[in-house]
């Protein structure tokens, strides 16, 4: 089984994958972060974002995507842009029919660490271990992304975020009746 | 020029397509909302409005797209939601190459109707003045959508937000290159 891990952020969005074996041992696959400047156009940045996490979906064959719950907190301005690159990631897994895993920060700390308030470097000292690295993962995005990974694997999906698979079933069948349903416009009636 | 106004939102995204022709006189090209139902996995719902708003890009050779600016607000689960939504309305304008127009909405209400404060009512009122229709557009999210359209051809696009054109300026090359350079990974290493 093979996660992608994504830490949504614009500036930095950290990008993780773990494999796990069928003796449950997780080992590194990549880690990296996406950047993109303050001064490129915010569309440029979301598509740059959406096209990295996309490439490295495909480059590495990835089975599911984990990715880490955003809420609205103190920072209401960064946290518009951490949203938008979150959904950025859920669509692209959509969009390679992977199942979808979405994590608090809190859950991926406990997974990793036992407690649900650890600080940064508790995380990345673990993740380390946990993945028999030589060195902490750099920056805290990266960590935090391999962190997701290894939490998706540990915990498995999460309740009521249903996969996506590549093969339809019977509700993936009424999901896709509904999307073209909600694709249908409703023009109004113009007068010339 | 033809512009797509994208009124964003996951249960209902309101889309509307305005034409201006040379003597500045507008029209209705198209209308509609693209729903999701609350129960379909989030992450189709998101690639669902993606794939719309992406379908009506093309079926329509749309030349430019204006989104409303999202806010963080009282409702801050709803927001979220809406600012994903915003985000990949966002994408598929740089996706296609297009300029894009951000606006907030008291700009659309006051290029509508000359005040900032107006109600849904009103906006729908002038809306259906302006394009010369029979109805006042429904529900609310299609009449904001062309509202938004409006915005944008009446305002001209938005300062600090880039158009991105099809053919390639020298800061648009710089801004591939800076694509390029945010796309390079970082492995840390690793101990096998």
């Amino acid at each position: 089984m093979r996660v992608l891990g994504v830490d949504p952020g614009l500036t930095r969005c950290g990008l993780g994958i773990v494999d796990s074996d069928p003796r449950r041992t997780l080992s590194l696959v990549e880690v990296g972060v996406l950047r993109t400047p303050p001064d490129m156009p915010i569309q440029q940045r979301l598509l740059t974002i959406s096209a990295g996490i996309e490439e490295w979906i495909v480059r590495h064959d990835v089975e599911a995507v984990a990715v880490e719950r955003v809420f609205a907190q103190h920072n209401v301005a960064s946290v518009m842009g951490t949203a938008q690159v979150a959904g950025l990631a859920m669509v692209a897994a959509a969009r390679a029919g992977l199942p979808l895993g979405m994590h608090t920060p809190s859950e991926v700390k406990a997974a990793v660490t036992g407690s649900g308030r650890a600080d940064k470097p508790q995380v990345q000292e673990m993740v380390r271990r946990i993945l028999r690295l030589a060195e902490r993962p750099e920056p805290a995005d990266a960590a935090d992304a391999l962190a997701l990974a290894v939490c998706h694997l540990w915990r498995g999906g999460t309740p009521g975020v249903g996969p996506t698979a590549r093969h339809a079933t019977p509700a993936q069948e009424a999901w896709a009746r509904a999307e073209l349903a909600a694709r249908r416009s409703r023009p109004v009636t113009r007068s010339r």
